[in-house]
């Protein structure tokens, strides 16, 4: 959920200053034609970690808008009035009214977390409340309703630093109270509890923005933007209404900077240091193949990657150190006609191996927001959908015993240049190059965007993305062994 | 939510012999469009109480259609193979593709609600599992599925005699097992997390339809008829996709039995007899009213009926035993301007009462499921949606300490012109009769189905509905009086 929002976004001045005023007028504009039109509310969240600059961008919308169509409600613990009524009261009566704006300072989300994290809540009560979210969200949007829902995030590093800064100002020092500090504490379950709650939350007509934090130009610019789409998507649309299949847009980095391109490709190993360790982990992973505890437990390694990357590669290095009778490799084409006559998922689960067994995916699941989004083959409610699905999916799998390693190889363009070329050259390998992977290529900058959005909206607790840089097959192969090792290891522990 | 099936709805031989075959022939071309439609799969979910039908008329079913289209699927205990992976893996093999039936005898609704019932689960794990229930549905219909769910109902007494009939058959004895009585007696239980169960799950895409499974005839001419509906809606439509607003039917009462049909309007108190029992009763009222515990608490009193059937009498009754200070009465007509630029419920929040304060609505939310329905002032999916936003608003109510009494006052048809002429001749009266009335009571029927509908689908634990002969006036302004009361007197108790 938060990979995207730790990678030191930043904006330039002269960029800031060259956006700033046609991103104000726009706003304004947009501002003027939702009065006019008066047909619907916007309500805008803003959550996250403290100290991420919250408070300044809420300013920053009231600076940059016409502050009398805007209502900025700052919510910290009910005031008497509202704890002598229902918890939900106090939003009720702060709704903007259609044609206006509402910013949430502090939302329905606040006690939910803050009490999973800080006050003993159990887990099913966190999703209890979520369900009751779900359900309260779901009647706003039907009821017309525009939702907006930042979240702030920053790393715990720069949330600790961010925070002493403010304390050593004298200015701001009042700023940072100790439950500032308490609650930096816990700095690893917030994220925890989030992540899951942004999860289950984020859905196809209001999904939740994450941004990082740290850098206010780059803040100020993401939100002004998404914030402006979403409006004037809803604006220019004919009846102003949302409907299941207009989402909002996903977030852009407006640096240009992400996970992928965060990925150091130049990691590479000897071949030498490369036969050795690839007989250590086979040997490791073998061992663990054959655990006891292994019985009760079943894996699914899913692999994803650019074309050429080295998928299959990486695939026979872990066969490899596995009996045959003990996995299954399941290669993902297209669907056949039994199974286009079934829900998306049910081709996949299918092949879900039972206790004790292992399933390799050579490509999966992830097609629908990978290639079904960027060649048009589904809807866009369809894909937005689907990362809900996917998640709900995967979680299913890991309460039922089965362990889910995912991985993303990547290699960079130029490399991908060289191993087309290399491919057309020798002839047993020619078979691999299709006219298909030529195009995919020409499509790079769209692919990369929806691995981007996947990874962002589909690494969990339970089923973590890890991106691996490919340029060098030794090291990507290694990599992908220990992985499953160790993954396999830190669970079987707990059997 | 199981008002409607304890009525003891009946159907006789003749009428059952007559539509049998029509109905059977019906339902066989339905069957033969879908598989030559091939567009989209048809689950049917049977649960509900044990005894109640299900079995057989899953066998009916299946013999009334060409079984080589339906698949059956008993789901008892998991099997061995089904243990070793994820939960949801068992329903997914099962589920039929495009142009095929599958019916689930025991589906995904029946662990969680045993493990509530039988197993000590937590309320909070229960409402984590309808969570999940729910978007794995969505994602159902998100796909194209058609899915029915049906509920068989039975009261305890039918339970029992039928429990007990099977055991004196020696043919059928072995019906009966030891886990039908244990379960039997946890019937309260049962009905309780059911209805909760059953009242989260049943979206506007998929309601679930509650049935009295106690006649054969009743049963399966109702199943056959709604199954019937819900697959001719989709074959019919244009593009035999199910969409938001395309909503199955609710189940029609074939033999014209419903809750208030079934009222005794007759019951009724001499002059005297109602002096000495309002003064009892508003004094009881009125001590509760200012009990300390009640300052933890506060009271909404909903007033919905047919129109002249005494609510201003009622109303003022409850009034006249409390301190003006306390309560308001808020009359519920059309909205205002800053209303209508709000969600629906939004007019209703805002006159919740804080703690120790009381609310009287004259009609209230569920004119959205009452009026605006009849009179087509919303569209089918708003109305079908507000059952489950009413239900979570009275929820939150309970939750945030509100005593919540809802009361339907019925006279009958003939009653109602009697009061109108005589509000006619009354001058003082004649303010209170408007040409609006006179077309009110030209939709009678709908009205009156529209009621039932609102009983079964909102009638909670949390918030029961009362349903009070309103023929005597006397009768009934006791009786509302005396329900108020005892309401109050069992929540304080518990404070």
């Amino acid at each position: 959920m938060f990979a995207s929002a730790e990678l030191g976004h930043k904006i330039d001045k002269e960029t800031y200053d060259a956006e700033e005023p046609g991103l104000r007028a726009a706003l304004l504009d947009a501002q003027f034609d939702l009065a006019q039109q008066c047909r619907f509310p916007v309500v805008i969240l803003v959550g996250g970690v403290d100290g991420a600059g919250k408070g300044d961008t809420v300013n920053l919308l009231n600076a940059w808008m016409d502050p009398r169509h805007i209502a900025v409600n700052g919510l910290g613990a009910p005031a008497e009035e509202e704890r002598m009524r229902p918890e939900m009261w106090r939003f009720w009566r702060l709704l903007p009214p259609k044609g206006r704006i509402g910013i949430f300072l502090g939302s329905w989300y606040t006690q939910p977390i803050i009490g999973r994290v800080m006050d003993g809540g159990s887990a099913d009560q966190l999703d209890s409340a979520i369900d009751r979210i779900v359900r309260f969200e779901q009647m706003l949007i039907d009821e017309g309703v525009l939702l907006v829902k930042f979240w702030f995030h920053m790393s715990k590093e720069d949330q600790y630093r961010r925070l002493k800064r403010l304390q050593g100002n004298p200015a701001a020092r009042w700023r940072v109270t100790r439950t500032d500090w308490a609650r930096f504490r816990r700095y690893a379950d917030f994220r925890t509890v989030s992540a899951h709650t942004l999860r289950m939350t984020s859905s196809a007509a209001a999904p939740w923005i994450v941004l990082e934090g740290t850098d206010e130009r780059y803040r100020n610019l993401t939100v002004g933007k998404m914030l402006l789409a979403a409006m004037r998507k809803r604006l220019d649309s004919a009846d102003g209404k949302a409907g299941r299949a207009t989402t909002a847009p996903l977030p852009p980095h407006l640096d240009r900077r992400n996970v992928l391109a965060s990925l150091d490709l130049a990691s590479s190993l000897t071949k030498k240091a490369y036969e050795r360790k690839l007989e250590k982990w086979q040997g490791r992973l073998n061992l663990l193949s054959r655990d006891r505890r292994f019985r009760k437990r079943s894996l699914v390694v899913v692999f994803e990657g650019t074309d050429a990357a080295g998928k299959g590669g990486g695939i026979r290095r872990i066969t490899g150190a596995l009996d045959a009778r003990q996995y299954r490799l399941v290669p993902i084409a297209a669907p056949t006609e039994e199974e286009r006559a079934q829900p998306y998922l049910w081709r996949f689960w299918r092949h879900i191996p039972r206790h004790g067994n292992i399933t390799i995916f050579d490509r999966s699941w992830y097609g629908r927001v990978l290639v079904e989004r960027v060649e048009g083959y589904c809807s866009e409610s369809d894909w937005q959908r689907a990362y809900g699905e996917i998640n709900d999916f995967e979680w299913q799998l890991a309460d039922g015993g089965v362990v889910l390693v995912k991985f993303w190889l990547a290699i960079s363009k130029e490399e991908q240049l060289a191993r087309f070329k290399q491919r057309e050259e020798v002839s047993f390998k020619r078979f691999k190059l299709t006219p298909e992977d030529w195009r995919n290529r020409e499509k790079w900058d769209q692919y990369e965007e929806a691995v981007c959005d996947t990874v962002d909206r589909t690494s969990t607790e339970i089923a973590p993305w890890t991106l691996v840089p490919g340029n060098s097959r030794y090291h990507a192969r290694i990599m992908m062994l220990r992985t499953v090792v160790r993954r396999l290891e830190r669970v079987l522990a707990e059997v």
